[in-house]
Parts: C-alpha cells; sequence; structure tokens
C-alpha cells in the first residue's frame, strides 16, 4: 500500500483551517475529496501543521496511503485538476517510505508573519497581511524577540485550548525585519504551541508601537501566565513555510 | 474649487476595469461613490491609465475637483472607509493646482507584468499572476524585448480597439528577469498603446517557450501589423506600478 507525501500551499481565507469539519470547508476536507476523484479511495491526509481558519501554507506538509499505485507527477496533475476552484494546490508529490509520518517525522517547521505597516489598509493584500497603521519600530521588536529564542516554558503564548502535553518547547529562531512597508517575523521551531506565533505577534507588535519595551517581552515569558501575553494578532498575516524533515 | 490628486492600489478582479460603465462595477465608479458620501457631490474621476478588467495597480494616479474643502488626509482616510469593502485604497492624498491633471500631465508609466512559471497553479496568487507551466528562458525573453525598446510604431502590438492617434510611441524600457519561481516584465513609456504590454508579453512567452528566436521579435514589430504579434497575455499578472509627473 503505497504512501504519497505532499508540499501544498493555500490561501486559508476560505476555510475553517487545516482540519476536516462536517460540512465547512477545510484544508484536509478538499485535499481528501480530491483524492476521491481520483482514485475512488477514502483516504485521511495527514497534516505536519493543523493551521488555524484564515492562515495560508506555502509549503504544508501531508501524506496519505492508497490501495492503488499512482507516478507522483500524475497525483499532482490530477489533485491539482479536481482541487480547483478551491486555492489548495499541490507543488510536489512523491513516495514515501512507510514509515514517513508528515507530522511525527517532522524536524523543523518556518513560518512568516507578514504585518501591513501603513496608514492605508491592504487593497491587493487583503486577508494576507495584518493591517497596522502606527509605525512600527522593527529593531525593538527584534530586541524583544531575542528574549523568546531557546527552551522556555511558553505558557504565557499558548492558547486555553492547546493540546500539547508541555508549554516547554525550544524556539529555534524569532527575526523580526522590515521590508518595505512590511514587518516580517520568521519564527522556525521543531514544533509550536496553539497560537504561539499569533500570540508572539500580537505581544511583538507593543514593543513595536512603543508601549512595551523589549524587557518587557522577557518578563511575559518569565511570568508563565497567560494573562501576560499582548493581544494575539489575527490569522491573515499568517503563513507555515517550510516543514523540515 | 480645489482639485485633489490621489495615488491608489486596487485589486482589479472584480472590476469591469477602471472605466465607469452603468450597472457594472469599476474602479472609477467605486471611487466616484465614495467621493460622494464623503462630500455629497457627484464629481468625475480622471485616472492616468483606464486599466482593463482584471488589471491591478500598485500606484494609479488620478484628480477630481470638489466644491468643498477638506483636508488631504481626512480625504485619504474617509475614502478609505467608504471604500471598503471594494479592493480599493487611496494610498495619498494631496492638493493640486488647478492646471494638474491624471492624464495627461503624466510623463511616464511603470508597469510590471508577474508570470508564474511552475507545474502547479497559483493557490495565493490566483488572479494576481499568469500561470505558464513549461519552463521559460528568461535572458531569451530579455534579449527579445531590446529589440521593442525604443521610437517604433507598435501596429503590431496594438489592439484593434485602441484609440490612440498614432501607433508611433518611445519606449523606454523593457526589462525581464526571473524572480524565483516568477518571471517579471518590467516596463517603462511615457503612454501605451491599448493592450500593448500583455501584447508583448504574450510575444515574449513564445520566445521564453524556444517557439521563437529573439530575432523573431524584431521581425514581428517591423511587420506593422497585428497579425505578426503573439497571443495576448491575459490581465492578470499587469499592474500600473506607479505615474510619473
Amino acid at each position: 500500500m503505497p504512501r504519497y507525501r505532499m508540499t501544498i500551499e493555500y490561501d486559508g481565507t476560505p476555510f475553517v483551517g487545516w482540519q476536516r469539519q462536517d460540512n465547512s470547508p477545510s484544508v484536509q476536507g478538499a485535499l481528501e475529496d480530491a483524492i476521491e476523484k481520483l482514485s475512488a479511495e477514502r483516504v485521511t491526509v495527514t497534516g505536519a501543521g493543523r493551521t488555524d481558519a484564515g492562515v495560508h501554507a506555502l509549503g504544508q506538509a501531508a501524506h496519505f496511503d492508497l490501495e492503488k499505485s499512482f507516478e507522483p507527477g500524475k497525483i499532482r496533475d490530477a489533485l491539482n485538476h479536481y482541487l480547483r476552484p478551491a486555492p489548495v494546490v499541490v507543488l510536489e508529490a512523491a513516495l514515501a517510505d512507510s514509515e514517513f509520518h508528515a507530522r511525527f517525522s517532522a524536524r523543523g517547521r518556518h513560518y512568516l508573519y507578514r504585518i501591513l505597516n501603513r496608514r492605508s489598509p491592504p487593497a491587493l493584500d487583503a486577508g494576507k497581511v495584518w493591517h497596522v497603521s502606527p509605525a512600527l519600530d522593527a529593531q525593538a521588536m527584534h530586541k524583544g524577540a531575542q528574549a523568546l529564542v531557546g527552551h522556555h516554558d511558553f505558557t504565557t503564548f499558548r492558547a486555553a485550548e492547546c493540546q500539547a502535553q508541555s508549554p516547554v518547547k525550544t524556539l529555534d529562531r524569532l527575526e523580526v525585519s522590515r521590508r518595505g512597508e512590511e514587518i516580517h517575523i520568521e519564527a522556525s521551531a521543531r514544533s509550536f504551541l496553539h497560537h504561539q506565533i499569533r500570540s508572539f505577534t500580537g505581544t511583538l507588535k507593543l514593543v513595536g508601537e512603543g508601549k512595551w519595551t523589549p524587557a518587557d517581552v522577557a518578563k511575559a515569558l518569565a511570568a508563565k501566565d497567560r494573562a501576560a501575553c499582548g493581544p494575539v494578532a489575527p490569522p491573515d498575516g499568517l503563513y507555515l513555510v517550510k516543514v523540515d524533515y
């Protein structure tokens, strides 16, 4: 029974998120429906990251098993045909060995958060960025972010509904930089807690506005208290960029 | 009677184009409706370029006259409020002198055409790029493009419905470059003929695929015959980037 792995791009706007839900459009459901149209088999697609409603992916990873065997290039092209007009595309498909698991084999996850930092709201990137009007100090945000890098108890930056067994994680990288009218926040870790990057972003925005000092971020982390977190940023600006195996 | 000039960003996808049409959504109509909500005056907004259906703008320029006087920052913010949810935003508004004319005072227009050159269609940029699957040779396209730069009779690259008095124009710049999975075509001139950049793009794509040599572009130009043009590229990838005054 061959196992296939895929790299997937999607616009999260019209979806309730990655995870299948009855009577609501999900990325997982769109992929499973397309696979059924191709193969007449109903399978479960397992993703590396269960992105929330409105969160996008440039390089989500996933796997599934089929009874029938297909050439991987044919899987990619046929799924892209059956996925239309849903904004989900398969960038790559490949045969994987039976040990490969999109979620549990992942060694690193890379996310990008895009803030559009200008007076006027986005026209071309509506739903694809978080619009923040006051001028943000990206250098101060970056300085604050460095307090979060490393092995920590991230209780402050964890959603109440998070299902992870432990709030202790290792954050490998959290870089904040200005790119013209945008502020980019790049985060890398083996795995993340629920709403962790959006909680980081909402907190770092307070630093960018000058409402918090960079040192306040370290204090919020040390508090290990959800109430110490800044307001959680909206999903619009968040992208799952790449998963390492 | 004060004259105002604006810089405007829009997603052309839901519009029949810049130009107002009865009972169809246009960018010009959306702006005129928003101005009426702000001022209770019905005005005509004049744009620098009358972009076609599906063509986008990062920096369209326009002007209009009002009886009432408003602070320009207030015009920008109020129009952005009344424009919602149409994907049109005012980036800047300023007072202009009465001689200023968005169309006739323009000294240069800059456009970008984005081709997504990969096997899989776009998910995040659907409607914002032209998807071309076969690998394109950007260097050959750039070489072919150089035959078009300068003062020429562009009859070959002009739509039948073009209303310009003469097909003779000066093309200042036509640069083709690869940016990862994308090919960018950047075009600058004082003014363009109808469908000129989309005609260039469709023709240069033939060079990128190896169906035409760069020298064939010069031959097509010299033919001064619409039939010598490649297929016109779709509007999706075209952006009015900036207008010089």
